[in-house]
């Protein structure tokens, strides 16, 4: 096994990658032999110094990288020896069985589909992110890598996050529901309506439309949206996390005085800990064929280190195969979705 | 000045309605001769009487009541005499300048389509609600009224609840805003593209597009986006307030005792009372031909109370009026808007 790490990715690469990397090596998530480094290799290697770390690691050395503001179609097609460029075709020519990035995440979905490729039956991979409810770990999929979504790709975003859930966190037959703005199968607009067709007729464990007031409540283990909404969900419920967390530390230390410090120090670790994306260790681009593994921008050591022990979990779990599998069992799924029209 | 509030909806009602009713008289939200209850006469009479308010207030008789999870549809046909009919009745026929009900949303936005009819130049009402934020109110619109939207329907949304924020809340010229997956004019969908170039073209204060990361932050005061979106948001951030806050709840007593409860009580009351629904009273449906507020099914007397003050204002400071002018400036707008195919 080979996982290859964006070095120079994220907001706070090299230093946080690196050590990430090194925690990852320390706790055994990873063995030295299945790691790769790429990137700039003398800062990679002054940084390891910086971590005490003496054994030998592979580097890949990298000569740029893509800014993550950068437009990805351009920054792909320019910087050939970037980062993300390298690691996508290293997945591609299986010198490496997965690809990890904190960097930009357009460049990331990009090079999945156009160095990487699709897995059969795939038409569109779509990103899949699993965070903290109040029963357990909740995957929403698509998270931005598809805008527009034909009810094929839903269909296959379910199938691929179940399998996905299955072999990453043991979750047995996950409850897939679709994003709706009410219960009733009828309920919403015509994707999500064709979408609950093709999920009664599967054999997952459908349990319909799941409004957004239950998401946080766990009423399913995946769920299923297209990339805007999903992107839009994602990264409102960070925004009001956050917002909601500065509001009751400051409240707390207001009307608690210092006396409450150590106390909230307490509580918030341990909300923390159950809502931290960190936690679940980066997103997996379902539906290419291999393993890309986009971060969060803001990755600390911590959720590089999760990432890689996540991307171990998928390959050694062969959840690719099981996709594969079972996309063969659903032809008509398989055609609608090569003939699609996409948007 | 009328306003009529039906007494039978929600999940409280008639008791926490008409006791909102009877607060709001109280306060000098609305002057009894200003007020309308509709529904049983019996039950609010026997509520009144409960709760010792015995000046004459008028009561419309209705029969009938529509129930929350009734379709709205068939509803709205086969109840002639429901509360939402015979309200949205009274605003047509100009014996109220507003109604106000926590019953079923969809048979609200109905009744505001076909009895009351849209406001001159506005296709599509919208459905406006106001949360707080931590730098103030921030008006999201359309929260389910319309799933499918146009770009003109997006801009009008933005013209509307940018007079409503002006007229209720006394926000001059408020930032209106984009809810997008991307900060850049080109980011998004075709929808959000087109939308990006008619409020380029407007003279409303606009700021762009908002990523859902920062809603919460305020970093506009109005937000548009399609009612599917809006609902899906409004939903999701409804549920993370309530699961974190459960959590904290649960871990400041688990970590603080017996002995954090008043402090706890303080916190919970300072943060509620920013970011409580109930402050801002229900969500007017923009762009119908008078006024009709929908309020949360799970409305108390309070949140009742200030839909009852929020409707005054509204009418007070002429919001109608305003958006007409408005959009009599825009006549490109509204032709595309009236020439549009809808969906």
């Amino acid at each position: 096994m080979k996982i290859a790490l964006d070095a120079m990715g994220g907001d706070h690469a090299p230093a946080q990658v690196v050590a990430g990397a090194v925690r990852a090596l320390r706790e055994g998530y990873v063995r030295k032999d299945e790691l790769v480094l790429v990137g700039d290799a003398s800062s990679i290697e002054r940084e390891l110094a910086l971590l005490q770390w003496t054994e030998p690691v592979d580097i890949i050395h990298a000569s740029e990288n893509i800014g993550m503001d950068e437009h990805p179609g351009q920054a792909l097609r320019k910087k050939r020896d970037s980062t993300i460029v390298v690691g996508a075709r290293m997945v591609r020519e299986k010198k490496a069985d997965a690809f990890v990035s904190a960097g930009n995440t357009g460049a990331m979905v990009g090079a999945g589909l156009f160095f990487v490729g699709p897995l059969e039956g795939v038409r569109r991979p779509g990103i899949a992110v699993t965070f903290g409810t109040a029963k357990g770990p909740c995957t929403l999929v698509d998270c931005g890598a598809n805008v527009h979504c034909q009810p094929e790709d839903l269909f296959i975003y379910g199938l691929m996050a179940a399998e996905a859930m299955e072999g990453m966190l043991g979750i047995k037959r996950p409850r897939v529901g679709i994003l709706n703005i009410g219960e009733e199968a009828e309920k919403g607009n015509p994707l999500t309506q064709r979408t609950h067709e093709l999920f009664s007729s599967s054999n997952l464990n459908f349990i319909g439309n799941v409004e957004g007031n239950v998401l946080f409540e766990g009423a399913a283990d995946v769920v299923v949206c297209e990339g805007f909404v999903g992107n839009v969900v994602l990264k409102v419920s960070e925004g009001l996390g956050h917002v909601l967390t500065t509001m009751f530390k400051d409240e707390v230390l207001r009307h608690g005085g210092a006396a409450a410090g150590p106390m909230l120090k307490q509580v918030l670790g341990t909300i923390g800990a159950r809502t931290d994306y960190a936690e679940y260790g980066g997103a997996p681009l379902l539906g290419v064929d291999g393993l890309m593994i986009i971060c969060h921008g803001r990755s600390d050591a911590r959720a590089i280190a999760n990432a890689l022990k996540a991307s171990r979990r998928f390959i050694e779990s062969d959840v690719n195969r099981h996709i594969v599998e079972g996309l063969r069992k659903m032809p008509a799924i398989r055609n609608e979705g090569a003939a699609g029209s996409g948007a």
